[in-house]
């Protein structure tokens, strides 16, 4: 052994909360609560669990909302040499069926809410038919893990086809005895997590995250959005969600408290905030949810809200702030771990108007404290790259390096080395370079409305539609236009009460931007149909689009 | 280039401060101000100036106190490629003059106020005289670092011996133009800074500092500290004592201000706390001038102090506490960068009486989040290292490891197989383990009094004595004695205004240790004897009882 050298492993994260705040409470889940020391046992039990069945270096999926089961499983599966893959629980059981076989999982574990989905998978046949499951309990009311209602548990134990399914208590239960395993690895470039891609275009391609570039990332994470001893987490970001952007492992290190959440509702989310919550992460619908509730109320501790996935809209940024919520935007994807920039917040705004400040928050900002400096390049290019100018306004790719970037496509050499031409990640994102330093997102490119030959870029006209104070959430999207070749098209979700109509919306965007650039077509909508990491599905409102067109 | 890799240096923190927050005062001194652009760009324009002058891992000393150029030269040497070796201020010319040539320093920075040191080193020939000797002025007044103060730089151009010195300004313009050198390193394991210690035993040891090492180190401050972006740090701890516990980066990677100080002395260090400032570090000597100082009052801003070298009083402690500060104690060695344990508060230590309270605090405690878990093993057992038990009572050695450990001794191979036998740095300090698994340093081994065949740990007895509410500062030595073999003997620093006798002090220890512990000798003294880093200079303690007792 080395005495001047260590491999970055976020795994020393929990052996040392454990160790040195054995008594603080470290996970909530509705009555339940475990200590750091439970957390760190229940990981090791687990972890021998788990070695006593897979080789180092097998993936181990996991099919569960943000229960405490999964939190460990961050801590369990690398622990016991094994590779975290944590499924998308909104995914149908053909895509499910393919990760497990694309990543030739060892292993499934399942909570019960998503049983129907490992039935389908079952019932699809084939090797992901074949691969063990162990049934996760609902056990939000129990004392322990894994002992809670085991008379409902017993009853899914024989799962679709007869197959025989093991109880996630009996699995911990066949724990060898034995010291405990060592908390971190030899080489820190080894996986520790494969995180499947959304695959809007094509086949979800699977992203391996190293012990070093999640150790990193977590201590930046706890940088930025402040993690301390005293910090009270609330799991509204999903943790199959490039793992939770890395804050299983975050707030972890900084001794906070997770308090997990089984499902987003308005509801539960202010129980939790009245209790003291300081930090939540989310995509905008998030901050939809906290803002337009009919429960929200000023906040008594300060709250931070660190939200990706499209700008927050002014409305809800002030909505919040009267609140006493602290927005903050920052931008990333899978391959990097989540969050890459940050929209650092520059004193000097203080005095802006309103509108300009929100502006320049609405930007995606500069790269975090581990990450390198964001770029944008022209596009095609090939391997050398040229950044465009730093004039706010020559759109390019946004390409990214570093630590934070995955080690590769799993199973996908060559996707990885397109992806990594130049020796920068291309996120396949087009944005600008403000002369600040700030990135902004314009597009991702598949997003564009070419209409009468002009470039319309969705996110500019969402921009300018969600600037009215009565609007919380937009869509646009391009539909096939006869003459134009295409136009865009607005769906548009008011706030509660608002008697917002079309025509007024329209001459709100008609003085901020080109006459070509406004929708003819405005629909108002209760809620936008979003992907589980709070994306907009577009092709869902493209084929609405059409159904309200033939009209 | 690698699109999924940077190697770890904590130059990337000043690169991304003075790009994201260019206009944030990063510098302040007296009333000199430097925002992040300007110390960017210092650091820049020092490395062209310097890269034009060495060789890559060239060694660049640097002799000044706190002042702007000091902090400027721990990124802009490592970014020249060399390696940064600020020296003790209070160093004789003798010792200089040997760092000098161990280092084979190929430059040295010298503030003007220790010019006289320097003639000294030109005075005694050899190797040292003829390193080429840059001049930096006192410029705590002027606009830019440099250009201030020009007439009474260039009198100190022409040293001892006729030599001829260059000033500072002179080096910068000399600097080539041509566009900025990367903020990076290729090699994250390669050579950053090397710092002497302090050679209480024999030669001074050169003790390298790696890139990752500092990086990994920087973030774990920034996080301990809890440093962000509002941090107004005081320069209190030199920056020549283990590169001022890696924080010239921390406060940089925050993009915080620092605030510099020539000299500790109570006005200064309270007029700037009334400026607003939230952290200092120190030895316990600097909490005693807060604490007492005529000036002392409450604080509008909590200040947080982070506290080695010894751990601090009771009295210092509430009193501190009162003005609204929060002492933090943490236990470290050059050799590991500074601080590695740090003595985490725990809220159960809330309900406890304020003296077992106090014990608690004045604990090393438990290795902070980039480093490893400290140990306590047996002594002299070789490379098979064996962990005392956790009892809070059997001695043994201290020992640590990983990414926050040296490189090795510079130049002393030997020496550093001994440092790491057994895959640990062995610190050479005596401590315990408690249950809780925070260590306590019980004695550096060389400080213990051997009496009539006892053991007499001199931390011990220095504890009994500061537990009394009127001692500010205590230390015990051993002294020769034709009876016993050895006796303690104390030196006590009174509160101001107290009339504490030796007899009521006495009574007070009698009742906390065994009466052979009890010194009988207790002088009462202004200020004790200390290093610049804070530890007490027990051989002139030594001296002077040697000359008290012969009276």
């Amino acid at each position: 052994m080395q005495a001047n050298f260590s491999a970055l492993s976020p795994l020393r994260f929990l052996e040392r909360s454990a160790a040195v705040f054995p008594d603080r409470v470290a996970i909530e889940h509705g009555s339940r609560r475990h200590t750091y020391a439970e957390f760190g046992a229940e990981a090791q039990r687990l972890a021998k669990a788990l070695a006593a069945r897979i080789q180092p270096g097998d993936r181990v999926a996991f099919l569960a909302p943000n229960v405490p089961e999964l939190l460990i499983a961050h801590f369990a599966v690398p622990l016991a040499g094994g590779v975290l893959v944590a499924l998308n629980t909104r995914l149908a059981a053909h895509e499910v069926k393919y990760i497990l076989e694309h990543s030739e999982a060892a292993l499934l574990f399942a909570d019960t809410e998503l049983l129907a989905t490992v039935d389908g998978v079952a019932q699809l046949g084939g090797p992901a038919a074949e691969v063990p499951v162990v049934v996760v309990p609902d056990t939000e009311s129990a004392g322990v893990s894994g002992t809670g209602a085991p008379e409902a548990a017993a009853a899914v134990v024989r799962g679709a086809q007869g197959r025989k399914r093991e109880l996630y208590a009996d699995l911990l239960a066949a724990a060898p005895d034995g010291p405990d395993l060592p908390w971190g690895v030899d080489d820190e470039q080894a996986p520790i997590t494969l995180n499947y891609t959304s695959g809007t275009t094509g086949k979800p391609k699977g992203v391996l995250y190293s012990h070093r570039g999640a150790y990193l990332n977590a201590l930046g994470e706890a940088h930025h959005q402040g993690f301390d001893g005293a910090t009270r987490y609330l799991w509204t970001l999903p943790m199959f969600h490039c793992n939770g952007w890395c804050t299983p492992w975050a707030v972890t290190a900084a001794a906070g408290t997770h308090v997990c959440l089984r499902a987003v509702r308005a509801e539960a989310v202010w129980d939790a905030l009245d209790d003291g919550v300081t930090h939540l992460c989310g995509a905008p619908t998030v901050c939809s949810i906290i803002a337009d509730a009919e429960q929200a109320h000023g906040l008594e501790r300060p709250l931070r809200i660190t939200t990706a996935g499209a700008p927050p809209s002014p409305t809800i940024i002030r909505r919040l702030g009267d609140l006493g919520v602290t927005v903050v935007h920052v931008y990333g994807l899978t391959e990097v771990y989540g969050p890459y920039t940050v929209c650092e917040y520059q004193s000097a705004w203080d005095a802006l108007p309103a509108d300009e400040r929100a502006a320049k928050l609405s930007r995606q900002g500069v790269g975090m404290v581990q990450a390198e400096t964001a770029r944008v390049v022209e596009v095609g290019t090939g391997p050398e790259l040229r950044d465009v100018p730093a004039d706010g306004e020559t759109l390019g790719e946004i390409v990214l390096r570093g630590n934070n970037v995955m080690l590769g496509y799993y199973r996908d050499p060559e996707a990885t080395e397109r992806a990594f031409e130049g020796g920068w990640f291309h996120t396949g994102d087009l944005g600008v370079m403000h002369p600040d330093g700030y990135i902004q997102l314009k597009d991702r490119a598949k997003d564009i409305v070419i209409s009468g030959g002009e470039n319309i870029s969705t996110i500019e006209v969402e921009q300018a539609i969600v600037s009215h104070p009565d609007v919380l959430d937009v869509a646009v999207i391009g539909v096939p236009d006869e003459r134009w070749g295409e136009r865009p098209v607005a769906f548009v979700v008011r706030g509660r009460g608002s008697e917002l109509t079309a025509e007024v919306l329209s001459g709100h965007v008609r003085e901020l931007l080109a006459g070509f650039k406004v929708p003819r077509e405005i629909h108002f909508t209760d809620q936008l149909p979003k992907t589980s990491t709070g994306k907009t599905l577009k092709h869902e409102l493209r084929a609405l689009a059409a159904v309200e067109g033939a009209r």
